[in-house]
């Protein structure tokens, strides 16, 4: 056996801006080749200063990434992403040896970055650019309006630790990076010992891209030691592993009694269901098969997400069996993760190939048959490297306790019956007792619907597998960054990823009551009933005000307002309308129907002429800094407008979002019609594109 | 002393539809007025048989309730409200014994109704009325768009538990059981003993009321025993209570390891910040005193919001504490909580009183002054009762660490001081280490910006109160059902109410991922992509096809499509449209102009106009089910449209949401418009009101 690496080669660590390792350490973790059994290095702590590490984090760290917006910081993370990706080649190099194949690496390198793409653009597609995140409608409080609440999302004012996996190195830890780093939270990565040092190869890179802000991201290789004992309700602890780490961690001192926000991802015992109508010769029967062979051969089945359980009808059952071992014995060469022709790594350590034997054991031992590999046949594999073989199970009784709780988290997948009752197969799911994912695969929509929402609520994500999806499906295994991670129960309580939702968990949501003028100033969104700068029609005419519309970004302010004047509606023009629209709908043509419906005093002005005539009213006619209406929101008709009533508008700047990439931004404005009794007619928000200086060059489009 | 009852009078139970009290149980816990100190009632869960309550809960109660939707089940909380509240006074006369004041009812007992209130509403307006809530947009995951993704939230399959505090029997129960019904979760209640009596009442009530579906609703009085041990992934645990309990709570083996949904509200040390322009002469100054006043006063401060920290700037503390005491001698007559005069009852319990004396010892012992109170003022009142006097604290030193960790639970409160620097102020507000709500006085709105901004992410609230606000806030200490209600660390970590977030409490969070047709089937929203059942405007013309909107909600489906004909578009069109609505943007009249914006190819037509010619052309103009359309939402602007380009437009319908107190419902239809290359030219939802039946009267407005 070759030594790549003495023992007293340690792992470094990144803490407090430095790279560090202990000089002499008393233990240190010694990390082998999955495929040949070689020394990598070793790993220790031991001799970091962890408390220090917190305390930068929560100072230096929150400090930097502070600084930036929510738009700066997402930005950076398309940086980033792209840096990774020019350099992704060497982490694949790195990445073979804890038997990684070049298919495998596409799921770990390349989609930890390509999760580093998607969070960049939902940051600057669906959050705002500052650090205030709004969250759902206004609350009115008060009768005369003058006391509202809202919630506001506000960063957490501590450190986000990340204890990761052994199996998703990179993946792993870019996909809770991301949302911390959005949120403005600096993280601690503690990744798994006998992987860590793709990991470090990882963050070693993303340090040495110069993108990172100071203090934003610290790693910690070997032992997490005192860690959690540093960490209070400022924190956030966000765990992927077993589901038994999980509860050690859930019962430290400091997150029973301290406070800390603790969430955990474990693995758990997916199921995949098919249907009754998915019968040999259909396509759902060959999607099943290739999606439980790729579960099972994916990373060589060491994911969390991996399908444990297939759940078949009975009359299916040895068609399936079948189909799956033959493309198991025709498609998969097991062998050394970067050897010509090898389809499926090594599990990644003797200790894990180990325990994949042991729990395939207990399996056979409580009833399982196997009809394709099992323990027995490792001795077939070279012995330095921790080989397994895609095994099969069959059980004759589909409540077998082991293949609901005995998990062999290597390609060992069992296989259990229904006799083609819904109910029967959501009963088998459910006593998972909690995963994170289930396929459910049908072209009968009957059961689809019945089998999803009868296991949705025990499982973090259902993917539904028929023929329109069969070759777009991203697949049973694979989570998405769009998408929730996590599950209730066995799978660990938590969630993970799902765009937006997954930065929020990297802050507080608060709920904030004061005066429209309060609340404006504390969110930065102007609220309805807070004070404002208004000009009239008038005062832009006489050149005593300036419209808002004449304002690019570097003057506009919320609260900027433009109050129109009042503008008659006549019969003649609600029917002109109708005639060039072709909307002579009866509430506007018909005056003796118009006054049967429920809703209308007589005939009413459309709707769509009503927002006509008041873009009308506040528009700015000539060339400026407002380039386009691009859209509109939550438009409500109110009250009713009849002819010889009159209207006006007022239009107020509630939200500026310059974008960090180009040279304008989104303005949305609240748009709100009075008749000539000053009751409400229509309130709405109107989206625009304006530039941040004028006069200028136009923007390249 | 008079024995109101005889010890082995036992407060019942009502499990498994029954209402049943151990017949000799060997303990018995005693319960007194708080007043005279005279026996009320024994109490014991003794040979109640909680499993089987937890099991009834699972099957029975999710049956009857999973039978009714989400609108049905909200229009029963009103129906209960309705009830409850012609018999509120019962509730009053029995809640006077727990030293409740006439205005103390009105925070328990009116405003425990007029959460279900808000509840009944908020789940018929902001909620679908079917079982499947959709969270946030669709994800399209593949690029032919035939795989996409979603979120849904389904109830949990399990049972609420909700163990409660002494201090609000009725509204600490009603908030809790108001959203896990909506969401269709059977309740166990588990009232704190000393009022337990008070929470029996009003579940009597509610079952006598009739109203609530059959196992929706059971009662354990006495210990919670072994409950907590037969529950597990699919429940849900509301605790609230004192931070030592809620951590041996969550230290229980169900919850660490069982996956028990556990939330925690505990009282925490509350603050109130004065700002330095908020000196004795402003507005600010008053309504800061009155809120320091109302919450050591209402409920004699055994509120878990209630202010126990007051933080103001160095030299304002004097007059505050001279003003606060002055209004406090005024106003405050401490007394049997029914008596002529009394404004503050007596505490709840004798215990509570000692509890109370032994925590404001503690603080004088830590440095406190007493300017006010203290307990030894209690021998001035009748020992029977539970007496405790309005105590004010001034503390030298703003760290003294038992200002931030001792809590006296009762009409106790200490002051601090910092020098007008509102990073110091937030600095104090922190130290209590995560609070439910701290209120923040002033009408600088940027020191309320730093101040709030500042202490949110350590709050689950900040009340800002200012001259704007002072007659018509709600107040520090209420929380209210439209807002979330708890915080991190020391206040347990969890979160109640804020409206439909709450109902999402006791439901999981699920992706799902398909094809547009399965996501339809799941979720019964129309997703684009999906089958649809179109007719043409010739179809409709020659009467080969019913056009949908002459289908009343009886016979209407998603997936009923309308499909226009192409309209071309013309210059003098938009010319016409923007001389007849005043819209002379330059994009739509200057055609130099217009090219020279980044945007447009050209003269473009109006957003406007082209939704207006849409609904020309999808609208079937006569009288029919239809009534109106009331709105607009997500309206994007995808491809301009220049002259002699044509539109059509597509128009589905997605949501159908009848409403469950009038005859008609909401139509949500999804609209697209192309143009003649098949282009997408802009996309939105349009919002109408159809009749359930069609011919038939017209509803009553």
């Amino acid at each position: 056996m070759t030594i790549n690496a003495p023992a007293h080669t340690i792992l470094p660590s990144f803490a407090q801006g430095q790279w560090q390792a202990p000089e002499n350490p008393e233990k240190v973790a010694q990390v082998f080749d999955a495929n040949t059994g070689e020394i990598i290095t070793g790993v220790s702590s031991e001799d970091i200063d962890i408390a220090g590490m917190v305390d930068y984090a929560r100072t230096v760290g929150q400090k930097s990434l502070g600084d930036l917006t929510i738009h700066q910081r997402a930005l950076k993370l398309k940086e980033l992403a792209q840096y990774l990706n020019g350099r992704k080649e060497e982490l694949y190099e790195i990445s073979f040896r804890a038997g990684a194949t070049q298919r495998d690496h596409l799921i770990d390198t390349d989609g930890g970055i390509s999760t580093l793409f998607v969070f960049s653009s939902k940051g600057r597609r669906e959050m705002p650019n500052s650090n205030v995140v709004i969250d759902g409608q206004t609350e009115v409080l008060s009768r005369d309006g003058s006391f509202l609440g809202t919630h506001i999302y506000n960063r957490i004012p501590g450190v986000a630790v990340q204890i990761n996996a052994f199996n998703f190195p990179v993946w792993g830890m870019l996909e809770k990076f991301a949302p911390s780093f959005i949120a403005g939270v600096p993280t601690i990565v503690k990744p798994a010992t006998s992987t860590g040092y793709i990991t470090e190869a990882a963050v070693r890179m993303m340090l040495e891209s110069g993108i990172l802000p100071e203090g934003s991201l610290q790693l910690l290789s070997g032992s997490a030691r005192d860690l959690l004992d540093h960490l209070d309700y400022r924190d956030h602890v966000a765990f992927t592993g077993s589901l038994n780490t999980a509860n050690t961690l859930r019962s430290h001192e400091s997150v029973l009694n301290g406070g800390v926000r603790f969430t955990a991802e474990a693995d758990s015992l997916n199921a995949a269901i098919l249907g009754p109508d998915a019968t040999e010769d259909t396509p759902e029967f060959d999607a099943f098969v290739k999606a439980v062979f790729v579960e099972m051969t994916a990373k060589a089945g060491q994911k969390c997400t991996a399908i444990r359980r297939v759940i078949v009808p009975e009359s299916i059952k040895e068609p399936f069996i079948t189909a799956l071992a033959d493309r198991l014995n025709d498609k998969v060469t097991v062998g050394a993760a970067n050897a010509e022709g090898t389809t499926m790594g090594p599990l990644a350590s003797k200790d894990q190939q180990q325990d994949v034997a042991d729990a395939t054991q207990q399996l056979i031992d409580a009833g399982g048959k196997v009809r394709l590999g099992g323990p027995d046949q490792v001795a077939q594999y070279d012995e330095a490297g921790a080989f397994f073989p895609p095994t099969i199970l069959e059980f004759d009784d589909a409540d077998t306790d082991a293949v609901h709780t005995v998990e062999a988290f290597g390609p060992v997948t069992s296989v259990i019956t229904y006799q083609d009752d819904v109910n029967e197969a959501v009963r088998l799911a459910a006593r998972g007792a909690g995963s994170l994912v289930a396929t459910v695969t049908s072209n009968d929509d009957t059961f689809v619907a019945d089998a999803t929402l009868g296991i949705s609520a025990h499982h973090g994500r259902v993917h539904v597998l028929n023929r329109d999806t069969a070759k777009s499906s991203t697949g049973h295994g694979s989570p998405l960054p769009h998408l929730v991670h996590g599950g209730p129960g066995r799978a660990g309580g938590g969630e993970e990823l799902g765009g937006v939702r997954a930065v929020k968990h990297y802050m507080q949501r608060t709920a904030v009551q004061g005066s429209p003028d309060m609340l404006t100033a504390i969110t930065g969104v102007w609220h309805q009933g807070a004070k404002a700068n208004t000009v009239t029609r008038e005062q832009v005419d006489n050149g005593t005000g300036e419209h808002p519309f004449r304002k690019p970004l570097d003057s506009l302010r919320i609260g900027d307002q433009f109050a129109s004047e009042l503008r008659h509606v006549s019969l003649q023009e609600i029917l002109d309308f109708a005639e060039e629209t072709g909307d002579k709908f009866y509430a506007h043509v018909d005056e003796e129907a118009a006054m049967a419906n429920p809703f209308f005093p007589r005939r009413v002005a459309h709707g769509y002429l009503l927002v006509s005539w008041a873009a009308g009213l506040f528009v700015d006619a000539a060339p400026g800094p407002v380039l386009a209406n691009y859209g509109l929101e939550n438009l409500s008709f109110i009250t009713p407008v009849t002819y010889d009533d009159s209207i006006r508008v007022t239009l107020t700047a509630k939200q500026i979002t310059p974008r960090v990439t180009d040279e304008y931004g989104e303005v949305r404005w609240d748009a709100v019609l009075h008749n000539q009794n000053d009751e409400i007619v229509a309130t709405y928000d109107v989206l625009t594109l304006v530039t941040k200086t004028w006069p200028e060059q136009y923007p390249q489009q």
